[in-house]
């Protein structure tokens, strides 16, 4: 075991392409992931797992079905299982942590789609 | 279920006494934590939890038993089930954030001190 510090600013510099999360750790079975958002994802809910957003940079708006929250830089929202979300990049471009468990797909519990990502990239 | 956004200003300024992880969110079984951290804690393990140390401002040094790591403010470091550790703030104070099983203790798997908390406050 080797465990080493992990700096968010350089495993961004890693990639470029929005709504591609990337896996930079392992806690037990929940993966932490970090990704970038531009403009609007789909909706979809995960029916057996909690997620975890805390927004690095720019603002996060999180919709559900009733209403929205915005989720500026150095905040965190939870989705609990089972509720419609849709993330959406308030900024430019919003980057974000996730923690959620290993299986969970991006697009939840639908069919997959153009922007499905079920094994995100180890960086 | 009504999730909101949970700011880590907000939550900090709530508190300032070290050492004294406080719950403000849960990921499945999994809490979210935050703490104030000044000088060294104790050595200790954790034989069944992972944990997630996420630095929000100054800098953590994780004493292992071979050597340490520096993780500054927008890093973070895991630290594996069984691997003893010992946290210290390399800043006069340093703030956090943790993820890591609900069940865990803060002091480890050793008999308790005046440190432990096991049971965190929810803000």
């Amino acid at each position: 075991m080797t465990p080493k510090p992990v700096s968010l600013t350089e495993k961004f510099a890693l990639f470029s392409e929005p709504w591609q999360p990337k896996r930079i750790g392992k806690v037990d079975g929940y993966d932490v992931r970090i990704v970038r958002i531009r403009g609007e994802f789909v909706w979809h809910s995960h029916a057996d797992a909690d997620e975890f957003f805390f927004v690095v940079e720019g603002v996060l708006r999180m919709h559900f079905r009733d209403r929205y929250e915005d989720v500026p830089a150095g905040s965190l929202i939870i989705v609990p299982k089972g509720v419609e979300h849709k993330p959406e990049a308030l900024t430019p471009e919003t980057k974000m942590m996730l923690v959620e468990k290993s299986e969970t797909v991006n697009t939840g519990d639908g069919p997959a789609n153009a922007q499905t990502v079920a094994d995100p990239e180890y960086i």
